[in-house]
């Protein structure tokens, strides 16, 4: 399969750079008969979308999204379904040195040493940009998870540099800018950002997703794994340094009689295996954490090379992030559903005579 | 890609069971003409075995490799690479009652819940039995890395419970039972370990894994990233609930001055990144650090249901490792060799017109 | 991999339906480094086009490419190249009928049956419309294919029902309608069609394809044989019901001395085997032969069902082709060039150390 | 995917040489559940085997199959399913000068340019032996089709050389050596392969094999077509050179108005089109047929090159069909019943919520 491809069976194609003409995916393997307009995809993208707030780039773009193929009347047919969204607010004149400088922590030199030609505009193909697709694609995997399984994939930004959340209210989440689940901290993160964004610098996020009523038995051992795609999936996200489920790097301090999450008839008592035992889910939330780095587009100057080979001083001078964590709760919840659903259909065609087994435990703990 | 299989290019396929007849896997797309014998396998195979101390379980396994196929007169000759490994040292009657009951913290209810059948011997295939022919499969791409590209591929315990390494000395690593790169903490950790075993309980650790000399350029964004798929690589281990590349989750709290490499003529002065930008390679060292949950099978009595759903006490006799991690240093490592022979392949199919790349700075800081 | 998706390394994902907004593809896996302009595509897709004589359907399309990503400065970059065309000639309301009816011989009962729904405006997915971005695909890889390995796929039409070439002359392939090989023929091949045309039947034909240059050593044994991919990518296109490779059916009636070919310095004595042997090339030409079933579309009534199970006569309307044959060399020269790149690629990861192994022999016959 | 694994999710990774230790295959993706014994695969591994008559090879393996792994108290479990052939009967000796000399016809000398190194003894892996393993994968196919869909795949040999059957009589077929569904004509045959043994030459064969009772709906447009997966599937086997679906390379041919299937609420009229519409089964059998090339291994001398590209004179000693599409029908019906097998798990990941269709018409004739 190819790269810019994710998904076995649901299968997610992206394309398209930052300042070029248009970014899309094609989404193949879909179920038929789902239900979809080209206004479901606008409360999702503009969730991810720059611009909202003074906390994020100010890069203004439309995000709309042409529906080109596979839907006929308003459901899917089974046939690839192809997005396109135009980008409309590409400055690329703000980009003119990066043509010849690298810039640290990018993927400039990277992407120069292994294709000998890259396109600079933006970041190019690098840029978060490509994220949008990921966003718009799964708009499609919630709702199919929704209806279908009553699935709810939920994401919140869970630290800010060394901030962390002091209570806990979903509710609050979709109402700052923050997606921060303590409303009373939301004032101190407006400061703190503001002051990082004067200062010229950035700083990292983590963030937290969450699926709540997945079945018993997703996942396929060894090497398509539930975990195992999630964490692949999470680290393909632009920024991304660590990916955690469950407990993740707190078990190795845990014993193993903390660790392990026996459990009743009621259901499990405890969660730390972020609801998957053996690559496949138990029935408990699927739980996952992700680290994202400072973004490295900063105003304060760095030392790096150019082309030529010359040492160089670089400030980048575009639109840019202090934190690209703020963005990424829908970018997380997007990739989570498209792997749950692409495990969806990977159980039901292999396992699909197995039918419910029992016991059943429910999966009461997240 | 069928799920028992790894790799895109240089695919692993791996079956067998824990008490099974045979444990083995099937190597595709490895490169001809790569000198290899059956001894070969047996020192990472011996690093990786239980049995070796009274810190791991029990289990005597002569873990002899049969070459059944791909390889003429001492060479792979392009064809698939079949190794076969028969099991010697299965008693399953110690599992007597797993047969029953979902121990906690186990594949057990999963698999359970997924096919409607499992094979209970030892933890069937959900056992980490299985990470023998990775191990195995590894030891061919290591040579391929060493020989071709100059790569080492070494990891090391990093953590044990709350005990971190004062000093790091690489010369020790292989001298210890623990893989531990502080030959003064060696008696501190016998002590550890045999305190653990007593009490009936288990608990998590931590490897570093590092690649050297990795050349710049290998990776394949957006969803083939090296990350993502180290990521994905290390997540189906067994037990590991947490996988970092580079700064990992300390990037949370970095600065994007601090964490982005800067980088000279001499080389980058820093390595935040993990060696991998925009999820291709900077020719910096590739660093992992993988997070082991402690084992589940415990002497300690848990709570769980049996097969009736009914309520029940399980205590586990059979062999155990009461830390799982300290076996796990040369899993992780054929799981890099893997991901990155697969990478460097798949680079020589896309880019091999491209050549060496101006400029090319050295990986200089870890 | 998704089924709307083609090849391994290099990797064509075609979406859209024949009277939707819009038809594309995106090119994965593509070298960078290659010129391209949006120019370069018109030639192969006019030769492909309808509307050019009186012998194919009416339909109008203009068949604009354009470049949405993967392309920076006239040259490919490495990352997902997508094109688009958008539908003009689209008269869904010569399709009213087709809601209702199965036109037999068509995939109208086999996507009811499927997917419990379709878009049924001009066959919707089913439609050889599709096709266009194959012929588009393969135009990059033709050019790679001739720049870097001298290498040049032709097709020619070599049979319309019962009519064959009296002689072969490769130049005038491309001067008249029915890219037919024999010049003088084509007086008595526009009769045949005018007469078949003013009948409302429909006719099958044969098409040749031929790849010169090809080198020894493409192919992957066993599943992923060239001529196993070639014989997938030619069925693959619509209305082909047999694929041959070299003698082909012929071979039946061959005895072994006669259709082994013997081999010397000066090269092959014969190419009974189309350049393919084991699933790989042999450095002669590469052969194969393709079979295109009659057009079901026809304005002559025929017996099916309507939605409803009812029994009614259907008599298809709409613009279609008499010999859909006589426009599909461009495809199959488009489906060989796409195999053959991909293996060329695949060839390079595997066997880039190889290097060119002796003896080589010269390919001498076709 | 890797070359020597075929089918997505139902995915068989076959491995060995002829005259190595071993062959075997890895079955993975297998529903669980289904029951199985070492003992089921000798029947149709027996109708494959050499050495039954004079007519073919006389090598004799016993073909015992070991399951390895995937099958526990006697039922699939859902991991995967190794299953291992020791070869007993191989006699490298035979194939001395093979090492120095390419056979005319064969993968000598493309193994060798691919490679630059070859496994000559008994053709390696280019050896038919390797179809072993298909068949037997293909019994737990075979197994399921029937007990799941009630679906019979079966072949008979339809052509040697010149002679066709005159008769057809399915139930005969398994009555004579030839897999010939004309009774009376056997001794004709006897005496025509005595004849053709006698003179050291070979003869090319046609295969037809039929699947019943396929529901419709099964295969995936526009790169998944069932066609041509079952097209690429034929082609894979060795010597085959050429496949057609329903009336194959007699379309071209027919008119419109014989080739299309009407259909009424009976059933289909005709199946000109092999069970498939726009690569999706009607419901109607599916019927291909496939052409075997003559053996090339022949007593008879013939030109050639040696490894020093010195001319030589080679005649082959060893034991050898000369008719090698005497033994394929079990081939045939195996890589259809993979196929089919495949594209069913594909087709309920996708459209299991989709259900039964109206109006479903019954498909009465072959």
């Amino acid at each position: 399969m190819a790269s810019n491809s994710f998904g076995k069976l649901l299968t997610v194609t992206t394309f398209g750079e930052s300042h070029g003409a248009a970014i899309g995916c094609v989404i193949d393997g879909c179920p038929p008969g789902i239900a979809i307009t080209a206004e479901e995809f606008a409360h999702d993208l503009q969730r991810r979308a720059t611009g909202k707030s003074r906390h994020t780039s100010q890069r203004h773009e439309a995000d709309e999204v042409e529906i080109l193929s596979g839907v006929y009347e308003g459901r899917t047919t089974g046939t690839p379904i192809a997005l396109l969204i135009r980008n409309t607010d590409a400055r690329s004149k703000d980009y003119d040195k990066i043509v010849e400088q690298f810039r640290p922590g990018h993927a400039d030199y990277t992407y120069w040493q292994k294709y000998g030609i890259r396109d600079p505009r933006g970041g190019g193909r690098s840029s978060a940009r490509e994220t949008t697709m990921r966003v718009a694609a799964a708009v499609i995997a919630k709702k199919w998870l929704a209806e279908k399984h009553g699935i709810r994939v939920r994401a919140h930004v869970a630290q800010i540099g060394e901030i962390r959340p002091r209570s806990f209210d979903a509710s609050v989440v979709e109402d700052n800018a923050f997606f921060w689940p303590d409303a009373a901290q939301v004032p101190e993160l407006e400061s703190f950002m503001d002051a990082l964004r004067k200062s010229g610098d950035s700083v990292g996020a983590r963030i937290d997703v969450v699926a709540d009523n997945v079945p018993p038995g997703w996942g396929e051992p060894i090497y398509g794994k539930l975990d195992g795609e999630l964490a692949a999936a999470m680290m393909s996200i632009n920024a991304v340094k660590g990916v955690e489920i469950g407990a993740g790097f707190a078990s190795i301090t845990q014993k193993g009689s903390e660790h392990r999450d026996e459990l009743g008839r009621d259901g499990f008592r405890s969660n730390h295996a972020g609801g998957i035992l053996g690559g496949i889910s138990s029935g408990q939330a699927i739980t996952c954490s992700v680290a994202f780095k400072p973004t490295s587009s900063l105003r304060l100057p760095g030392h790096t090379v150019d082309v030529e080979g010359r040492e160089v001083e670089v400030v980048t001078t575009g639109r840019h992030d202090p934190c690209v964590g703020l963005r990424a709760a829908p970018i997380c919840e997007a990739m989570m559903a498209l792997v749950l659903m692409d495990q969806a259909l990977r159980h039901r065609a292999q396992c699909g005579d197995v039918g419910e087994v029992s016991p059943r435990i429910p999966g009461a703990v997240q």
